[in-house]
This record gives C-alpha cells, sequence and structure tokens, in this order.
C-alpha cells in the first residue's frame, strides 16, 4: 500500500482523485501495489463526494505524517504552491504537479531539493495537459541534441485564433465565445497576453537544454492587438496567425525564446492545429522533428498526466529519476538578429505611392501582394536579416506598419 | 563502466555505433556512467571504422561475456535475431531492438523471458523509428484505458501515395522514384504490400491493449492497387487515400486491427502528414487522442532511438522496467461490422443508368458525387453497417466495383 496526498481540490485535483478512485484495480495491477489517497487539502468542504473522509484543511498533518510518500499539488499559482511543494520534498516526499507557474519560476530549486532528498519532483502535466512531452523529450530524445522546441502551448489563445479564421470572427466576439465555452477564463490575461505559454516554453527549454530559463527573460507578446483584417490578409498568402512559442539553441551556447503571433504557412504541419489542440514540435540533431498533439487541457487529460506521474513515482521509490537543469543566468536568453521573413501592413492615405515604392524595392516576386481594405498594403519582405529588414521598412512612405513574424 | 555489444553493422547498428562513439561524454553525462561498445557482431569486414578492432564474426564471445550488460540487436528479420536475442536474455543481459518483425512475432515471449530474468527488453525503434511512441504510451498515458490507435506507421508507401497526389504520378512511377531516392528497397514487397505497417501496428496493439496480436490475425492489404484513378477521384470528395494501420477495442474484449489504404478528408490531421513521415494517434479515454509525429525511419532517427534505449538499460540495470503483455490467443482479432461509409467506384458502360440508380437509392446529399472518367462513378455511401451497405453497393447495375473503406 502507497499513501498518497493531493493538494487542491479543484478541475485538475478532483480529476485526479476521480481517476485513482474509479481506475483502482487497474492502476494497482499496473504498479504492483496500492496507490491510495490519504488526504485531500482543501479549504472547501466537499460534503458529497465518496472521500469527503480524506479532506483536511490542515497541511501540516500531510507533510508530517511519514506514511504519506507521494504528493498531487493541484492548487495552482506560486503561493502557497512553492512553499508546500518545497516542505513536502523536504520531508522526503515525491512530488508531482500540474503547476506550470511554479515549475517555470521555481522549477530548477525543486528538482535540485529532490535529488538531495533522493525523491522525485515531476511535473508532465504542467504542459500540454494530457500530451506526453516532458518523459519522451527526457526519454526517448536523449541520444539527440535537441536544437529547437516550437509550439502552439495555449488552447484558448488557439481556439480564438481559430475561430477568427474559420468564423470572420473578431478577437472580441471570439474570446466572448471561449469565455462562454469554458475555454477561456473570466481574467483572460494569462492566455491572451501570452503568459500560460510563456512558462510552458520556459519549462520546455530548460528541459531540452538544460538551463533554467525564467519567465521575465522571455519576450512575450500575446495575440490582442491581433485583428480580423490581419488573420483575412493572411489568408491572401495562404497563411494563418498562430501564437507559437520557441526557444532556440545558439551557437554560442545561449538561447533565443520569445512567444507571439506568428504568419506561418498553411502546408506547415503546426498551422493544422486547430481549436484548443496544442502542439510542441521537438527537433533533435538525429531524429530531425518530432512532434506531439492533443488537447493541452482540460480536467481529465491533465488529471491523467497527474496520475501518471503519481503511479511513476510510486514505481520509483528508491530509485530516483534523472531529471534536472542547470540554474539559469542573465545573458542566457538573448535576442537574435538571424535572417527571417517579416509580415508587414503599413497603412497609407496614398496606397498607390506606397505599392510603387514596394515594388520598386523588392524584386518582383511573389513576396508582395497588395490589399487594399483600408488604405492599406501587406506583404512579406525578401529573407534577410531583421534588423535590416526594419530599417529597410520604415523608409517606406506610410504612417503606421503592423509587424509580424513568420515561421515558412 | 558499462559494456554493451551491437548485433548487425547495418544501417541502424552502424548509425548506433556512431552515436555512442560521437556522443560519448554527453551520454555518460546523461546516465551517470560510462557506455562502452566492446563487440559489434558482423560478417563482414569494416577496416576503415575507428572501431574495427570491437568486430567479431563469433557470438558465442558476446553471449558468454558476463561484462556484456546491454546487447542492442540491429540484423533484422526473425532468424539469427531471434535466436541471439532469446540467448542474450537468458544470460542475464538487456537487450534492445529496432526490428518489428522480430517483436511482433515474439515479443510476448521476449518479454517473459526479460521478466523472469530480471533484464530489460526495450524496442522503442521498432515502431515509428525517432518517433517517440511506445514509452509514452506505456508511461505517460497509464492512467488511461487505450481505446484506438492509428497510424500512417509506413514512409515509403506514404511517400508514394503523396507523390501520386502532389504530382499525379502513377504508382509505378512513385514507387520507382522511391527506390531512386532510396526511401523504397529493391524488393519494395514488405512495405507496399502493408506487411511492414502490419508488423508495427501489432506491436502497438500489444502494447496499448496488454495482449499479443500476431501479424496473421491482422487483415493486410497494401498500396499495389491504389491508382492515379483513385487518389484523383478522391481530391474531388476533399479526400486523400492514406495507408492506415488500426487497431481498435471492442466492448467484448476482443479487438479489431486491419491495414488498408484508406479515404479521408483533407482536414483530419491525420491527412496532413506528408512524405516519409509516420504519425501515430492514440485516443485514451481520459486524454482524447494525442497524435506523434516524425520521421518513420531512417539511419540516425532509428539508430538514436535504439541508443535511447540503451541508456535507459543502463539506468535501469538493477531496477526492471515494468513493460509486458499477455499472450495472444484464437479469436482475439475480430472482424468488425460496425457502422461506416464506403468509398465506392463503380464501373459501368451505362453511366447514366448507373448514375440514375444511385440517386434513387441514397438521399440527394453531398455523398455521392459521379466522375465520369473512363465509365465510373465514384460515391461515398451514408453512415450504415458495412454488411448493409456492401449488399446495398452490389445491387448497382455496374460491372464491376473498387471499394475503399473510409476515415471521416
Amino acid at each position: 500500500m502507497i499513501y498518497a496526498a493531493i493538494l487542491g481540490h479543484g478541475v485538475v485535483g478532483s480529476g485526479a482523485a476521480e481517476i485513482l478512485e474509479e481506475s483502482r484495480a487497474q492502476i494497482g495491477e499496473k504498479i504492483k501495489d496500492e496507490l491510495v489517497i490519504k488526504y485531500i487539502l482543501d479549504l472547501r468542504d466537499f460534503p458529497d463526494t465518496p472521500y469527503h473522509e480524506k479532506f483536511t484543511k490542515d497541511f501540516s498533518k500531510i507533510v508530517q505524517d511519514p506514511e504519506v510518500r507521494i504528493v498531487a499539488e493541484a492548487m495552482g499559482g506560486l503561493n502557497p504552491a512553492y512553499d508546500f511543494v518545497k516542505q513536502c520534498l523536504l520531508a522526503g516526499k515525491s512530488v508531482v504537479t500540474s503547476n506550470k507557474e511554479l515549475v517555470a519560476a521555481k522549477g530548477c530549486e525543486l528538482l535540485a531539493i529532490a535529488q538531495e532528498k533522493n525523491v522525485n519532483f515531476l511535473f508532465e502535466a504542467s504542459v500540454g495537459g494530457g500530451i506526453p512531452i516532458l518523459r519522451p523529450m527526457a526519454q526517448c530524445l536523449s541520444a539527440n541534441n535537441i536544437t529547437d522546441i516550437i509550439g502552439i502551448l495555449n488552447g484558448t489563445t488557439n481556439y480564438i485564433l481559430n475561430k477568427m479564421v474559420t468564423e470572420n470572427m473578431s478577437f472580441e466576439d471570439a474570446l466572448k465565445l471561449a469565455q462562454e465555452k469554458g475555454f477561456a477564463e473570466k481574467n483572460p490575461a494569462a492566455d491572451i497576453e501570452g503568459h500560460d505559454a510563456c512558462r510552458k516554453i520556459c519549462i520546455l527549454a530548460a528541459l531540452g537544454f538544460g538551463k533554467h530559463v525564467y519567465p521575465e527573460q522571455v519576450k512575450t507578446e500575446g495575440i490582442t492587438e491581433v485583428t480580423a483584417d490581419d488573420v483575412e490578409a493572411a489568408e491572401n498568402f495562404n497563411c494563418v496567425i498562430k501564437l507559437i512559442a520557441r526557444a532556440k539553441k545558439n551557437a554560442d551556447g545561449t538561447i533565443s525564446a520569445y512567444v507571439r503571433p506568428t504568419v506561418m504557412l498553411r502546408d506547415h504541419i503546426l498551422s493544422n492545429v486547430n481549436g484548443v489542440n496544442n502542439a510542441i514540435m521537438v527537433i533533435g540533431d538525429r531524429t530531425g522533428p518530432v512532434m506531439f498533439y492533443g488537447k493541452g487541457a482540460g480536467k481529465f487529460p491533465t488529471a491523467s498526466a497527474v496520475v501518471a506521474d503519481m503511479m511513476d513515482c510510486a514505481k520509483h521509490l528508491s530509485a530516483r529519476k534523472y531529471l534536472s537543469w542547470d540554474e539559469g543566468h542573465e545573458g542566457y536568453v538573448t535576442e537574435s538578429d538571424e535572417p527571417t521573413q517579416l509580415y508587414v501592413t503599413a497603412h497609407s492615405d496614398d496606397v498607390e505611392k506606397l505599392c510603387e515604392e514596394i515594388r520598386a524595392a523588392y524584386p518582383p516576386e511573389l513576396w508582395y501582394i497588395k490589399n487594399r481594405v483600408n488604405g492599406t498594403v501587406t506583404f512579406i519582405t525578401p529573407y534577410q536579416r531583421e534588423s535590416e529588414l526594419l530599417a529597410q521598412i520604415h523608409r517606406f512612405p506610410a504612417d503606421h506598419f503592423k509587424i509580424f513574424h513568420t515561421l515558412f
């Protein structure tokens, strides 16, 4: 018999409790032991659950109970999750979590404590919900040097952008619909401003490249500035706009990392990731690109990943899994000025003149096509250093430029 | 120092040897020990490799050397691979393999021996080359009941079908091109007749559903009968034809499994898996569909998966990984007669009459559109039991029917 505790009885925590109850026999068979919830920590009361007698409001009962070997943290947020997780690890308990904010901010420290105490700290559910990604990266791709990680890591924003494409909705209407459907929270800032995707790319980058990346180090832009016009113009180029999170290894050992709305061709496999789905493309020097796809959130997908981690802890109570990364540092995440193509919408009251100048500056290929809606011209630049492109673009006779990065 | 041997110095074996040499330091750091090749078994001589002194033609030297703890089998084929792997396991060595034929035919027996001897038998590279799939299925999805596995598991046939779509090639020309590019072997039977995909779906089904599935139990159809006309007609329905391997759990505990060319809508995410790529969609009751995508073959993708398995063995020399399934049995794989839609091309010298009757029999929706090329009509049936559909179809006044299954 292996005793566990769950911290938090919200969406993910209650899902994990349900799975552990419902699939008790099946889980027991797989781990060759019985995994039993001893406590559920929550400040609220849940008198109607079949396991109401397991609830406690007192964290110290859990951390001080030597019988509890595994703790699942599903409270979310930094506080008090950080303090609770740290105490559990220090008390020699293995901890699993779905809390991306916690792992992105404190992962390195918590992994070090786990190592010191010879216990496990696992967090598969923190990125991509139920999509297996962290374990495959750490284990199956271990004979690779990972060079690049590109992901659609936030289902809410992907849903919104998708609705803007398929149903010509405005950003505001699509957001409202997402809220009605329960895909976006009442306060959607963490999603639509890119912070959620940022935390996830920090975790992926740390695992893939070996050093902690802090959310503050990652240039993060959300989708609030993407308009129906932008989406429509992109379609003229057979492109879609996706919120892309990316972390890339540079030759000098630093990395580039960002979250930003990105214009990509429809034949890129990531462009077909629709609705609330997530996808993560990991590029290894030996495998080339491999992609992981599925529902990136939701009660049972995420809870099933938490339970799988608990099962893994149960199987490794004495043998620690090798999972760790080094502390990050200032200057580790840099801005790259690599050759790229930019996607530009320029506004001018004299569209004809603007078109003429663009036509004169760039070779007459497919790389710019005008779109005369609202006095704007949209074009895709040639492939050049970003700094040079920006200088070039701003010489055009326009009163306003809107610039997207691309992924072709 | 952990000693290993590699059986076979072909494409995959030589790739594994190269990775182990080139990434020695990095691998050592990850497994906190040194992984060293002591022997390479091959009947040929390779005097120019930097590790030529490791070659032997004598298998008994390897199996009798107690210092060798890990053996990578990369010879392919059933014999003598089966005998060699069995002997190594019986001698208490962990074995990894990329040999799908071996695992599909003997996996259950070899896993049982590994269990008895408390060693590991791993075969991540046997399905999907460098794509992580078996370990994520077994570990990350362990809190799920897997209900369905759908894959594009053979890169050669996917490449051929893709060329038929994008460049209007005939099957024969596309096959020839694949051979020239090294994507298809001189004797392409195992690929184009579906046997390779069959072996892989057997392995996936065994791991996902817990019982061995033998290739003879899986109805297997290749792509040799798919014509340029079929591909073109499918495009009229916004569809593509893919070689799909599938294994599905039935309510009575049996499974349905097949390999066959399948018509699918272009907005299905699997329809966008192009070129020599593979993709495997696994449907769990709690995660919903998750998909794994990447290069399904090739020297370094596959070899990197072999090396990752060797590293995993090195980390688990004393702690066996839980990986096994039960023996299969007759009657376990059944043919389903579930509701489906069929994609039918009917030939008649009197196309007008044929159209009339189809129009009379089916509701006048988009489900059939005629295509008058060569006196044929192509239509998609309504959603009904397969047996009923077949009876219905054969009552139409046509002298020849060609029927594809669909995945919508």
